[in-house]
């Protein structure tokens, strides 16, 4: 017996696509990714993209149920789903915009972002892997970190995501690394360990000094020999460790956890440690795929 | 009677060289400007370059001195000049590196640099400006603001440098402004001074807040209407904003001067009145020049 897909996932962010065909126990079929991210599409060409990458396994009759999250959902993306406004917990099924598709075989829904007017703030995609999280767990009260491009923060009380605020550290490191005149000292592949937690501390302590700082990391590079994988240390240490300055009042109050992937991920779990702060971390595409799958469920729901 | 040139006068910065030939009244002859900076070019093509810009004012008989400060005299430039160390007074003819030239009409003197070991920085051009502010305000104590790429901060007291800082905040405007996702937010010529001035006194309250404040210009983009002049006041506000917050605890002590030009020179003195410190303003260019002819009148006189 072959196994038969029950359902399919997509995380359609900016710059990446991921799929995953899973069946209705909730086994994974397979797993596609591309670089058609949202940023590359006009809005008629996301159907395609899609059918083209997963046409093998749509069924001959009926639709299969399509679940996407993040910048597809945007205004420049497939079709707009209205941000939810903060306070609210992690979007639902219901709150998705259905898409209407040339592709019979495919039950398009697209989740909604959220919206936070005060301070203004959007997340698309990260509310998702919100609600995936706090299905595991329920009682979580305390503070999320989503590392990425844009690091999202969000405080989370009884399933509500209170407030959340986002950082562009991500962004900032690729652009200072690459294009600003500290490439010349930062060249390393490597991240010196010492030198990211002791930046930590720097810019945890005196965040207004952080522009000051990085300067610092191109003088120490012609003065004072500081080695390109301290100066690349240096360099995340020093953002990151201004971004938990800011958020250093809410990482006192409850728990903390981190949802993300590879090295940035475990820079943020180090950085956290350097101050004193111990969280737990989460993998973001199991955590991305168990908040689609939540929707996945709800379809087979009654609605009331 | 025609005028006859004393000497010349060169600020050969990273992406600029500004030449004035000058009489021996002080007047200017000529100035000539050009883009081969010290960051396109070869050690070896500094002499032709200057030759090439200045040829036709040079003495058939006798070499003409040739005043040089800023990157020129850097390990990358036309021939290292140094770095004096902090604390000094700006540097002086008798501290700069003497070219020998294959044209036999030009005594070519680059100036040094600054640098500072602690917190690790460096200084090429600026010195010069503050020579030339010290020679007019020779009893300045307090603290002088270079606006530019990198602006530098310098605490002086009795003629001399005690301290100083630099911060990368015009380089992180242009990253930012140009190639981050705030560019499709912040795409006005004009700059929103209300805005600017908001913006001025949240990050200076609040600094360990950038990148979250700066990505908000996004999110106020898309869900508040931010328009594109307001959204560019409040880039540039939150980054000199910032960089006043490192600087508050010298603003309070003694005087403050900017020496800058055109509209990011106002900018400070805007940023800094927002703030209730009230700067006076000195062109950039006039005071350079002041300070390379502090230079060459050393050169007249008799060494010890």
């Amino acid at each position: 017996m072959t196994a038969k897909p029950d359902w399919i996932g997509v995380d359609w962010g900016t710059t990446h696509l991921r799929i995953w065909v899973v069946d209705a126990a909730g086994a994974i079929l397979c797993h596609r990714t591309s670089d058609k991210g949202m940023g590359r599409l006009t809005a008629e060409e996301f159907e395609p993209v899609l059918v083209d990458l997963i046409g093998g396994v749509l069924p001959a009759a009926g639709a299969l149920p399509v679940i996407v999250c993040g910048m597809a959902g945007s205004r420049q993306g497939w079709a707009e789903a209205a941000y939810r406004d903060t306070p609210c917990p992690p979007p639902v099924l219901q709150d998705a915009r259905r898409v209407k598709t040339k592709d019979t075989r495919i039950d398009v829904h697209i989740l909604p972002g959220i919206k936070q007017n005060a301070p203004p703030d959007v997340i698309r995609g990260e509310e998702t892997q919100i609600a995936g999280f706090l299905a595991d767990n329920p009682g979580f009260a305390g503070t999320l970190c989503l590392p990425g491009t844009h690091t999202k923060w969000a405080r989370i009380r009884s399933g509500t995501i209170e407030w959340f605020r986002t950082f562009m550290t991500g962004e900032m490191f690729a652009l200072l690394a690459a294009q600003s005149v500290l490439r010349h000292t930062v060249s390393a592949d490597d991240i010196d360990g010492k030198a990211f937690r002791a930046a930590i501390e720097e810019t945890a302590g005196h965040p207004e000094h952080l522009t000051a700082f990085l300067f610092g990391i191109r003088a120490a590079g012609l003065i004072a020999d500081l080695s390109p994988g301290a100066a690349r240390g240096r360099l995340s240490g020093l953002l990151i460790g201004a971004e938990l300055a800011a958020m250093r009042e809410h990482l006192g109050m409850g728990q903390v956890a981190v949802i993300g992937a590879g090295g940035v991920a475990r820079a943020y779990v180090d950085a956290l440690e350097t101050l004193g702060v111990s969280a737990m971390l989460n993998d973001a595409e199991a955590t991305t795929l168990k908040g689609l799958a939540l929707a996945r469920q709800h379809l087979s729901e009654p609605t009331q």
